[in-house]
Protein backbone atom coordinates (compact mmCIF):
# COMPACT_ATOMS: atom_id res chain seq x y z
CA UNK A 1 0.00 0.00 0.00
CA UNK A 2 1.43 3.43 -0.62
CA UNK A 3 1.74 6.02 1.98
CA UNK A 4 0.03 9.49 1.64
CA UNK A 5 3.87 11.10 1.32
CA UNK A 6 4.40 9.27 -1.91
CA UNK A 7 0.71 9.81 -3.19
CA UNK A 8 1.31 13.31 -3.03
CA UNK A 9 4.93 13.27 -4.31
CA UNK A 10 3.27 11.30 -7.24
CA UNK A 11 0.84 13.68 -7.74
CA UNK A 12 3.12 16.07 -7.43
CA UNK A 13 5.87 15.17 -10.10
CA UNK A 14 2.49 14.23 -12.37
CA UNK A 15 0.66 17.49 -12.33
CA UNK A 16 3.90 19.75 -11.95
CA UNK A 17 2.61 21.79 -9.74
CA UNK A 18 2.88 22.79 -5.55
CA UNK A 19 0.20 24.86 -5.75
CA UNK A 20 -2.58 24.23 -3.17
CA UNK A 21 -5.94 26.35 -3.66
CA UNK A 22 -7.80 27.33 -0.93
CA UNK A 23 -11.03 27.22 -0.78
CA UNK A 24 -12.41 29.97 1.26
CA UNK A 25 -15.52 30.94 -0.45
CA UNK A 26 -16.23 34.17 1.82
CA UNK A 27 -19.85 35.75 0.47
CA UNK A 28 -18.34 39.56 1.68
CA UNK A 29 -15.50 39.01 -0.68
CA UNK A 30 -17.09 38.60 -3.86
CA UNK A 31 -17.77 41.67 -5.62
CA UNK A 32 -19.04 40.39 -8.66
CA UNK A 33 -22.55 38.92 -7.22
CA UNK A 34 -24.91 40.81 -5.33
CA UNK A 35 -25.71 39.35 -1.44
CA UNK A 36 -24.92 35.96 -3.01
CA UNK A 37 -27.30 32.64 -1.90
CA UNK A 38 -25.97 29.75 -0.97
CA UNK A 39 -26.56 28.59 -4.81
CA UNK A 40 -24.61 31.04 -6.36
CA UNK A 41 -21.69 30.28 -3.37
CA UNK A 42 -22.27 27.02 -5.14
CA UNK A 43 -21.84 27.67 -8.66
CA UNK A 44 -18.58 30.69 -7.53
CA UNK A 45 -16.60 27.25 -6.21
CA UNK A 46 -17.20 25.15 -9.37
CA UNK A 47 -16.29 27.61 -11.80
CA UNK A 48 -13.09 28.54 -9.30
CA UNK A 49 -12.48 24.21 -9.60
CA UNK A 50 -12.94 24.42 -13.47
CA UNK A 51 -10.85 27.63 -13.75
CA UNK A 52 -7.93 26.50 -11.64
CA UNK A 53 -7.53 22.91 -12.43
CA UNK A 54 -5.01 22.50 -14.59
CA UNK A 55 -2.65 24.26 -11.91
CA UNK A 56 -3.90 23.07 -8.18
CA UNK A 57 -1.94 19.68 -7.19
CA UNK A 58 -4.12 19.81 -4.19
CA UNK A 59 -7.55 22.24 -2.74
CA UNK A 60 -8.07 22.85 0.25
CA UNK A 61 -11.49 23.42 2.09
CA UNK A 62 -11.21 25.42 5.21
CA UNK A 63 -14.32 24.37 6.99
CA UNK A 64 -14.78 27.47 8.85
CA UNK A 65 -16.43 28.99 5.86
CA UNK A 66 -18.91 26.30 4.79
CA UNK A 67 -19.61 25.90 9.01
CA UNK A 68 -20.73 29.52 8.99
CA UNK A 69 -24.00 28.01 6.77
CA UNK A 70 -24.43 25.27 9.26
CA UNK A 71 -25.89 21.89 7.96
CA UNK A 72 -26.69 23.57 4.41
CA UNK A 73 -22.79 24.47 4.64
CA UNK A 74 -21.45 20.96 4.83
CA UNK A 75 -23.85 19.66 2.26
CA UNK A 76 -22.45 22.60 -0.10
CA UNK A 77 -18.81 20.90 1.30
CA UNK A 78 -20.08 17.65 0.33
CA UNK A 79 -20.60 18.68 -3.12
CA UNK A 80 -17.67 20.51 -3.43
CA UNK A 81 -15.26 17.21 -2.38
CA UNK A 82 -17.73 15.21 -4.39
CA UNK A 83 -16.74 17.50 -7.72
CA UNK A 84 -13.40 17.28 -6.80
CA UNK A 85 -13.42 13.68 -6.61
CA UNK A 86 -10.13 12.10 -7.43
CA UNK A 87 -8.89 14.45 -9.83
CA UNK A 88 -6.89 16.45 -7.37
CA UNK A 89 -5.76 15.58 -3.97
CA UNK A 90 -7.88 17.30 -1.58
CA UNK A 91 -7.23 18.40 2.21
CA UNK A 92 -9.74 19.03 5.02
CA UNK A 93 -8.77 21.96 6.67
CA UNK A 94 -10.67 21.30 9.65
CA UNK A 95 -7.71 21.28 12.62
CA UNK A 96 -9.41 18.83 14.65
CA UNK A 97 -8.12 18.01 18.17
CA UNK A 98 -9.86 15.49 20.21
CA UNK A 99 -9.37 12.52 22.58
CA UNK A 100 -9.57 8.61 21.92
CA UNK A 101 -13.08 8.09 20.46
CA UNK A 102 -13.80 11.80 19.80
CA UNK A 103 -11.12 11.91 17.46
CA UNK A 104 -11.58 8.60 15.49
CA UNK A 105 -14.76 10.17 14.70
CA UNK A 106 -13.19 12.95 13.17
CA UNK A 107 -10.90 10.98 11.08
CA UNK A 108 -13.71 8.78 10.09
CA UNK A 109 -15.91 11.99 9.07
CA UNK A 110 -12.80 13.73 7.44
CA UNK A 111 -11.45 10.70 5.41
CA UNK A 112 -14.58 8.20 5.05
CA UNK A 113 -17.70 10.39 5.33
CA UNK A 114 -16.41 13.49 2.96
CA UNK A 115 -13.86 11.64 1.52
CA UNK A 116 -10.68 13.88 1.92
CA UNK A 117 -7.07 12.56 1.57
CA UNK A 118 -5.88 14.38 4.17
CA UNK A 119 -6.85 16.57 6.98
CA UNK A 120 -5.11 19.54 9.76
CA UNK A 121 -4.57 18.25 13.09
CA UNK A 122 -4.10 20.59 16.27
CA UNK A 123 -1.22 19.45 18.36
CA UNK A 124 -2.14 20.48 21.45
CA UNK A 125 -3.51 16.99 23.28
CA UNK A 126 -0.77 15.05 22.26
CA UNK A 127 0.01 12.50 20.28
CA UNK A 128 -2.99 10.31 20.64
CA UNK A 129 -4.88 13.18 19.62
CA UNK A 130 -3.46 12.84 16.57
CA UNK A 131 -2.98 8.84 15.62
CA UNK A 132 -6.06 8.30 14.82
CA UNK A 133 -5.58 10.47 11.43
CA UNK A 134 -2.69 8.54 10.98
CA UNK A 135 -4.12 4.33 11.13
CA UNK A 136 -5.12 4.83 7.41
CA UNK A 137 -1.14 5.03 5.95
CA UNK A 138 -2.91 6.34 2.54
CA UNK A 139 -4.63 9.23 4.40
CA UNK A 140 -2.19 12.23 5.74
CA UNK A 141 -2.17 14.25 8.74
CA UNK A 142 -0.64 17.95 8.45
CA UNK A 143 -0.02 18.90 11.82
CA UNK A 144 0.09 22.57 12.77
CA UNK A 145 3.50 23.03 13.76
CA UNK A 146 4.23 27.19 13.88
CA UNK A 147 1.05 29.47 12.42
CA UNK A 148 1.46 32.97 11.23
CA UNK A 149 -0.65 34.65 13.61
CA UNK A 150 0.41 37.30 16.21
CA UNK A 151 -0.29 35.05 18.70
CA UNK A 152 2.19 32.57 17.72
CA UNK A 153 4.40 33.39 20.30
CA UNK A 154 1.30 32.83 23.25
CA UNK A 155 2.66 29.38 23.59
CA UNK A 156 4.40 27.89 19.84
CA UNK A 157 7.71 30.46 20.39
CA UNK A 158 7.81 29.17 24.12
CA UNK A 159 11.06 27.84 25.13
CA UNK A 160 10.56 23.94 26.78
CA UNK A 161 13.73 22.49 27.52
CA UNK A 162 15.85 24.74 25.30
CA UNK A 163 13.55 24.02 22.04
CA UNK A 164 10.44 26.31 21.25
CA UNK A 165 7.58 24.46 21.58
CA UNK A 166 6.27 24.66 17.98
CA UNK A 167 10.21 22.08 17.59
CA UNK A 168 9.12 20.21 20.07
CA UNK A 169 5.91 19.39 17.87
CA UNK A 170 8.00 18.40 15.11
CA UNK A 171 9.68 15.90 17.17
CA UNK A 172 6.35 14.52 17.71
CA UNK A 173 5.40 14.29 14.48
CA UNK A 174 8.45 12.37 13.21
CA UNK A 175 7.48 9.65 15.99
CA UNK A 176 4.10 9.43 14.63
CA UNK A 177 5.29 9.04 10.88
CA UNK A 178 6.12 5.39 11.20
CA UNK A 179 3.35 5.35 8.20
CA UNK A 180 4.84 8.18 6.48
CA UNK A 181 1.82 10.42 5.74
CA UNK A 182 2.57 13.26 8.43
CA UNK A 183 2.80 16.62 7.39
CA UNK A 184 2.98 19.85 9.32
CA UNK A 185 1.60 23.48 8.59
CA UNK A 186 4.32 26.50 8.76
CA UNK A 187 2.80 29.68 7.93
CA UNK A 188 4.47 31.32 4.98
CA UNK A 189 5.25 34.84 7.33
CA UNK A 190 7.92 32.52 9.65
CA UNK A 191 10.97 32.73 6.54
CA UNK A 192 13.44 32.96 9.42
CA UNK A 193 12.54 29.54 11.00
CA UNK A 194 11.54 27.85 7.84
CA UNK A 195 14.86 26.97 7.27
CA UNK A 196 15.06 25.34 10.79
CA UNK A 197 11.95 23.36 10.60
CA UNK A 198 12.86 22.20 7.03
CA UNK A 199 16.40 20.98 8.45
CA UNK A 200 14.41 19.30 11.31
CA UNK A 201 11.53 18.11 9.27
CA UNK A 202 13.76 15.34 6.92
CA UNK A 203 10.97 14.91 4.22
CA UNK A 204 7.88 15.58 5.86
CA UNK A 205 5.43 17.00 3.58
CA UNK A 206 4.96 21.08 4.70
CA UNK A 207 1.43 23.11 4.16
CA UNK A 208 2.43 26.83 3.48
CA UNK A 209 -0.57 29.25 4.00
CA UNK A 210 -0.16 32.65 4.60
CA UNK A 211 1.45 34.00 1.03
CA UNK A 212 0.06 37.25 -0.28
CA UNK A 213 -2.73 38.16 1.65
CA UNK A 214 -1.22 37.44 5.11
CA UNK A 215 2.55 38.85 4.10
CA UNK A 216 4.76 35.44 2.98
CA UNK A 217 7.16 35.74 0.86
CA UNK A 218 6.03 33.29 -2.04
CA UNK A 219 9.68 32.60 -3.15
CA UNK A 220 11.44 32.50 0.20
CA UNK A 221 8.84 29.94 1.10
CA UNK A 222 9.22 27.84 -2.17
CA UNK A 223 12.75 27.86 -1.92
CA UNK A 224 13.44 26.79 1.44
CA UNK A 225 10.01 24.98 2.03
CA UNK A 226 11.04 22.46 -0.90
CA UNK A 227 14.79 21.93 0.25
CA UNK A 228 14.55 17.98 0.44
CA UNK A 229 10.64 17.72 0.32
CA UNK A 230 7.42 18.59 -0.50
CA UNK A 231 5.78 21.78 0.60
CA UNK A 232 2.33 23.07 -1.09
CA UNK A 233 1.90 26.74 -1.24
CA UNK A 234 -1.74 27.71 -0.34
CA UNK A 235 -3.02 30.51 -2.12
CA UNK A 236 -6.60 31.41 -1.12
CA UNK A 237 -8.01 35.37 -1.97
CA UNK A 238 -5.25 35.97 -4.60
CA UNK A 239 -6.58 33.22 -6.43
CA UNK A 240 -10.46 33.40 -5.71
CA UNK A 241 -11.14 37.15 -5.78
CA UNK A 242 -8.34 38.10 -8.42
CA UNK A 243 -9.25 40.84 -11.09
CA UNK A 244 -13.14 41.27 -12.00
CA UNK A 245 -13.30 37.78 -10.48
CA UNK A 246 -14.20 36.45 -14.06
CA UNK A 247 -13.03 32.68 -14.83
CA UNK A 248 -10.86 34.23 -17.05
CA UNK A 249 -9.21 36.24 -14.09
CA UNK A 250 -9.71 33.66 -11.60
CA UNK A 251 -7.50 31.16 -14.27
CA UNK A 252 -5.04 33.84 -14.96
CA UNK A 253 -4.15 34.33 -11.17
CA UNK A 254 -3.80 30.76 -10.85
CA UNK A 255 -1.45 30.17 -13.46
CA UNK A 256 0.55 33.30 -12.42
CA UNK A 257 0.95 31.36 -9.32
CA UNK A 258 1.93 28.51 -10.55
CA UNK A 259 4.67 29.79 -12.91
CA UNK A 260 5.99 31.84 -9.99
CA UNK A 261 6.10 28.24 -7.79
CA UNK A 262 7.51 26.44 -10.69
CA UNK A 263 10.10 29.13 -11.15
CA UNK A 264 10.98 29.80 -7.45
CA UNK A 265 11.62 25.98 -7.71
CA UNK A 266 14.67 26.10 -10.09
CA UNK A 267 16.06 29.06 -8.64
CA UNK B 1 -25.40 43.28 29.48
CA UNK B 2 -24.92 39.84 31.49
CA UNK B 3 -21.50 38.23 30.98
CA UNK B 4 -21.68 34.45 30.44
CA UNK B 5 -20.22 33.35 33.73
CA UNK B 6 -23.30 35.93 35.21
CA UNK B 7 -25.47 33.81 32.98
CA UNK B 8 -24.06 30.59 34.27
CA UNK B 9 -23.78 31.26 37.74
CA UNK B 10 -27.08 32.51 37.61
CA UNK B 11 -28.73 29.02 35.85
CA UNK B 12 -26.78 26.87 38.34
CA UNK B 13 -28.25 28.30 40.97
CA UNK B 14 -31.87 28.68 39.71
CA UNK B 15 -31.53 24.35 38.46
CA UNK B 16 -29.45 23.68 42.12
CA UNK B 17 -27.41 21.43 39.47
CA UNK B 18 -23.68 21.56 38.04
CA UNK B 19 -24.36 18.40 35.93
CA UNK B 20 -23.42 18.93 32.04
CA UNK B 21 -24.77 15.85 30.26
CA UNK B 22 -22.88 15.47 27.28
CA UNK B 23 -24.54 14.22 24.01
CA UNK B 24 -22.05 12.13 22.36
CA UNK B 25 -24.73 9.77 20.98
CA UNK B 26 -23.15 6.84 19.67
CA UNK B 27 -24.68 3.81 17.57
CA UNK B 28 -22.32 1.27 18.30
CA UNK B 29 -23.23 1.57 21.96
CA UNK B 30 -26.80 2.00 21.90
CA UNK B 31 -27.63 -1.27 22.52
CA UNK B 32 -31.76 -0.81 22.80
CA UNK B 33 -32.26 -0.68 19.00
CA UNK B 34 -30.89 -2.85 16.14
CA UNK B 35 -28.19 -1.27 13.58
CA UNK B 36 -29.85 2.25 14.68
CA UNK B 37 -30.64 5.05 11.81
CA UNK B 38 -29.99 8.36 11.83
CA UNK B 39 -33.85 8.89 12.50
CA UNK B 40 -33.63 6.41 15.52
CA UNK B 41 -30.61 8.53 16.88
CA UNK B 42 -32.76 11.82 16.85
CA UNK B 43 -35.42 10.09 18.69
CA UNK B 44 -32.83 8.29 21.31
CA UNK B 45 -31.38 12.02 21.51
CA UNK B 46 -34.67 14.01 22.35
CA UNK B 47 -35.65 11.18 24.73
CA UNK B 48 -32.31 11.67 26.80
CA UNK B 49 -33.18 15.53 26.67
CA UNK B 50 -36.81 14.33 28.40
CA UNK B 51 -35.44 12.16 30.49
CA UNK B 52 -32.49 13.90 32.07
CA UNK B 53 -33.94 18.07 31.61
CA UNK B 54 -34.72 18.30 35.45
CA UNK B 55 -30.94 17.15 36.65
CA UNK B 56 -29.08 19.07 33.86
CA UNK B 57 -27.31 22.25 34.13
CA UNK B 58 -26.41 22.72 30.50
CA UNK B 59 -25.71 20.11 27.53
CA UNK B 60 -22.85 19.90 25.69
CA UNK B 61 -22.47 19.01 21.98
CA UNK B 62 -20.10 16.89 21.03
CA UNK B 63 -19.42 17.68 17.38
CA UNK B 64 -17.41 14.65 16.23
CA UNK B 65 -20.68 12.36 16.96
CA UNK B 66 -22.54 14.59 14.95
CA UNK B 67 -19.32 15.11 11.82
CA UNK B 68 -19.60 11.43 11.69
CA UNK B 69 -22.51 11.62 9.33
CA UNK B 70 -21.65 14.80 7.81
CA UNK B 71 -23.63 17.23 6.91
CA UNK B 72 -27.01 14.99 7.81
CA UNK B 73 -25.29 14.64 11.23
CA UNK B 74 -25.29 18.73 11.82
CA UNK B 75 -28.88 19.22 10.48
CA UNK B 76 -28.98 16.49 13.34
CA UNK B 77 -26.83 19.01 15.18
CA UNK B 78 -29.15 21.75 14.77
CA UNK B 79 -32.78 19.70 15.51
CA UNK B 80 -30.96 18.96 18.96
CA UNK B 81 -30.22 22.36 20.08
CA UNK B 82 -33.23 23.57 18.33
CA UNK B 83 -34.74 21.37 20.92
CA UNK B 84 -33.55 22.46 24.12
CA UNK B 85 -33.72 25.59 22.97
CA UNK B 86 -33.73 28.19 25.65
CA UNK B 87 -34.61 25.30 28.35
CA UNK B 88 -30.48 24.76 29.42
CA UNK B 89 -26.95 26.57 28.71
CA UNK B 90 -25.92 24.99 25.69
CA UNK B 91 -21.62 23.96 25.08
CA UNK B 92 -20.69 23.60 21.67
CA UNK B 93 -18.02 21.00 22.02
CA UNK B 94 -16.05 21.87 18.77
CA UNK B 95 -12.54 22.29 19.98
CA UNK B 96 -12.72 25.14 17.52
CA UNK B 97 -8.99 26.83 16.98
CA UNK B 98 -7.96 28.95 13.67
CA UNK B 99 -6.43 32.81 12.93
CA UNK B 100 -8.24 35.43 11.48
CA UNK B 101 -11.27 35.43 9.83
CA UNK B 102 -11.41 31.34 10.11
CA UNK B 103 -12.02 32.03 14.08
CA UNK B 104 -14.36 34.64 13.49
CA UNK B 105 -16.96 32.44 11.01
CA UNK B 106 -16.40 29.48 13.39
CA UNK B 107 -17.33 32.05 16.35
CA UNK B 108 -20.13 33.05 13.90
CA UNK B 109 -21.38 29.59 13.13
CA UNK B 110 -21.36 28.23 16.86
CA UNK B 111 -22.80 30.95 18.53
CA UNK B 112 -25.12 32.62 15.47
CA UNK B 113 -25.95 30.33 13.38
CA UNK B 114 -26.53 27.06 15.59
CA UNK B 115 -27.35 29.12 18.97
CA UNK B 116 -24.74 27.93 21.48
CA UNK B 117 -24.20 29.54 24.19
CA UNK B 118 -20.69 28.78 24.60
CA UNK B 119 -17.97 26.90 22.96
CA UNK B 120 -14.97 24.76 23.46
CA UNK B 121 -11.58 26.23 21.74
CA UNK B 122 -8.00 24.92 21.67
CA UNK B 123 -4.95 27.46 22.59
CA UNK B 124 -2.33 26.41 20.53
CA UNK B 125 -2.55 29.29 18.22
CA UNK B 126 -2.75 31.81 21.19
CA UNK B 127 -4.67 34.58 22.17
CA UNK B 128 -5.82 36.03 18.98
CA UNK B 129 -7.36 32.91 17.40
CA UNK B 130 -9.68 32.63 21.01
CA UNK B 131 -10.30 36.42 21.28
CA UNK B 132 -13.24 36.07 18.73
CA UNK B 133 -15.16 33.51 20.60
CA UNK B 134 -15.46 36.08 23.28
CA UNK B 135 -16.23 39.56 21.32
CA UNK B 136 -20.04 39.03 22.38
CA UNK B 137 -19.85 39.09 26.75
CA UNK B 138 -22.96 36.40 26.63
CA UNK B 139 -21.27 33.98 24.61
CA UNK B 140 -18.51 32.20 26.53
CA UNK B 141 -15.49 30.12 25.39
CA UNK B 142 -13.79 26.84 27.44
CA UNK B 143 -10.70 26.80 27.01
CA UNK B 144 -8.72 23.57 26.92
CA UNK B 145 -6.12 23.84 29.41
CA UNK B 146 -5.48 20.24 30.69
CA UNK B 147 -6.93 17.04 29.20
CA UNK B 148 -7.14 13.50 30.71
CA UNK B 149 -5.45 11.80 28.06
CA UNK B 150 -1.86 10.32 28.12
CA UNK B 151 -0.55 12.65 25.84
CA UNK B 152 -1.11 15.62 27.94
CA UNK B 153 2.20 14.85 28.67
CA UNK B 154 3.58 15.69 25.01
CA UNK B 155 2.97 19.34 25.62
CA UNK B 156 0.30 20.42 27.94
CA UNK B 157 3.08 19.16 30.89
CA UNK B 158 6.12 20.31 29.17
CA UNK B 159 8.12 23.15 31.54
CA UNK B 160 7.97 26.85 30.05
CA UNK B 161 9.69 29.41 32.24
CA UNK B 162 9.41 27.23 35.04
CA UNK B 163 5.81 26.66 35.05
CA UNK B 164 3.52 23.57 33.01
CA UNK B 165 2.08 24.87 29.54
CA UNK B 166 -1.16 24.37 31.07
CA UNK B 167 -0.50 26.66 33.83
CA UNK B 168 0.80 29.21 30.56
CA UNK B 169 -3.05 28.68 29.25
CA UNK B 170 -4.10 29.46 32.43
CA UNK B 171 -2.79 32.59 32.46
CA UNK B 172 -3.69 33.56 28.86
CA UNK B 173 -7.44 32.96 29.61
CA UNK B 174 -6.96 35.21 32.92
CA UNK B 175 -5.83 37.68 30.13
CA UNK B 176 -8.75 37.15 27.86
CA UNK B 177 -10.86 37.06 30.55
CA UNK B 178 -12.40 41.16 30.15
CA UNK B 179 -15.57 40.33 29.41
CA UNK B 180 -15.88 37.72 32.06
CA UNK B 181 -16.80 34.97 29.88
CA UNK B 182 -13.99 32.86 29.75
CA UNK B 183 -13.66 28.80 30.81
CA UNK B 184 -11.32 26.18 31.46
CA UNK B 185 -11.80 22.60 30.42
CA UNK B 186 -10.02 20.40 33.14
CA UNK B 187 -10.01 16.67 32.73
CA UNK B 188 -11.53 14.73 35.98
CA UNK B 189 -8.69 12.61 36.08
CA UNK B 190 -6.23 15.46 37.14
CA UNK B 191 -6.62 15.70 40.67
CA UNK B 192 -3.41 16.07 41.26
CA UNK B 193 -3.54 19.32 39.25
CA UNK B 194 -7.07 20.89 39.61
CA UNK B 195 -6.26 22.39 43.26
CA UNK B 196 -3.37 24.04 41.66
CA UNK B 197 -5.57 25.14 38.52
CA UNK B 198 -8.73 26.54 41.13
CA UNK B 199 -5.95 28.29 42.96
CA UNK B 200 -4.38 29.82 39.71
CA UNK B 201 -7.55 30.59 37.93
CA UNK B 202 -9.87 32.71 40.57
CA UNK B 203 -13.47 32.29 40.05
CA UNK B 204 -13.36 31.40 36.34
CA UNK B 205 -15.89 28.75 35.29
CA UNK B 206 -14.68 24.84 34.75
CA UNK B 207 -15.81 22.38 32.51
CA UNK B 208 -14.92 19.13 34.03
CA UNK B 209 -15.07 15.92 31.67
CA UNK B 210 -13.62 12.53 32.55
CA UNK B 211 -15.71 11.26 35.29
CA UNK B 212 -16.55 7.67 35.08
CA UNK B 213 -15.85 5.89 32.24
CA UNK B 214 -12.67 7.86 31.75
CA UNK B 215 -11.51 6.85 35.46
CA UNK B 216 -12.02 10.61 36.84
CA UNK B 217 -13.02 10.68 40.49
CA UNK B 218 -16.54 12.83 40.77
CA UNK B 219 -16.54 13.80 44.54
CA UNK B 220 -12.64 14.90 44.40
CA UNK B 221 -13.40 16.76 40.90
CA UNK B 222 -16.77 18.80 42.38
CA UNK B 223 -15.22 19.50 45.67
CA UNK B 224 -12.00 21.09 44.68
CA UNK B 225 -13.58 22.57 41.15
CA UNK B 226 -16.30 24.12 42.58
CA UNK B 227 -13.97 25.73 45.49
CA UNK B 228 -14.20 29.94 44.72
CA UNK B 229 -15.72 28.73 41.23
CA UNK B 230 -18.63 27.22 39.33
CA UNK B 231 -17.28 23.50 37.87
CA UNK B 232 -19.77 21.74 35.44
CA UNK B 233 -19.16 18.28 35.87
CA UNK B 234 -19.98 16.87 32.26
CA UNK B 235 -21.21 13.16 32.07
CA UNK B 236 -21.67 11.42 28.65
CA UNK B 237 -21.56 7.53 28.66
CA UNK B 238 -22.53 6.51 32.37
CA UNK B 239 -26.22 8.69 31.42
CA UNK B 240 -26.91 8.02 27.92
CA UNK B 241 -25.84 4.09 28.27
CA UNK B 242 -26.86 3.19 31.90
CA UNK B 243 -28.95 0.10 32.37
CA UNK B 244 -31.61 -1.09 29.52
CA UNK B 245 -31.42 2.33 28.10
CA UNK B 246 -34.48 3.02 28.60
CA UNK B 247 -36.15 6.70 29.41
CA UNK B 248 -36.63 5.79 33.25
CA UNK B 249 -32.50 4.36 33.27
CA UNK B 250 -31.42 7.21 31.84
CA UNK B 251 -33.68 9.44 34.34
CA UNK B 252 -32.00 7.59 37.03
CA UNK B 253 -28.71 7.94 36.33
CA UNK B 254 -29.21 11.43 35.73
CA UNK B 255 -30.75 11.59 39.31
CA UNK B 256 -27.75 9.37 40.65
CA UNK B 257 -25.37 12.14 39.23
CA UNK B 258 -27.22 14.94 40.27
CA UNK B 259 -27.91 13.66 43.67
CA UNK B 260 -24.21 12.77 43.94
CA UNK B 261 -22.50 16.01 42.65
CA UNK B 262 -24.82 17.82 45.25
CA UNK B 263 -23.63 15.78 48.15
CA UNK B 264 -20.27 16.42 47.26
CA UNK B 265 -20.43 20.39 47.25
CA UNK B 266 -21.78 20.10 50.79
CA UNK B 267 -19.09 18.28 52.10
Amino acid sequence: MKSFSDILLEQVQKIGSRLCIGLDIDADRITSIVSPSLQDLKNFTRMVIDATLDFAATYKLNFAFFERYGSAGFLWLEEVRDYIDDRRLTIADAKRGDISNSAKHYASALFDHFGFDAATVNPYMGCDAISPFLDNPEKGAFVICLTSNEGASDLQFQQVNGVRLYEKVIDLVKQLNVNNNCGLVVGATREEELEGIRQAAGDIPFLIPGVGAQGGDLETSVRIGNQGGIALINVSRGILYAGDQSEQAIREAAQDFFLRINAALEV
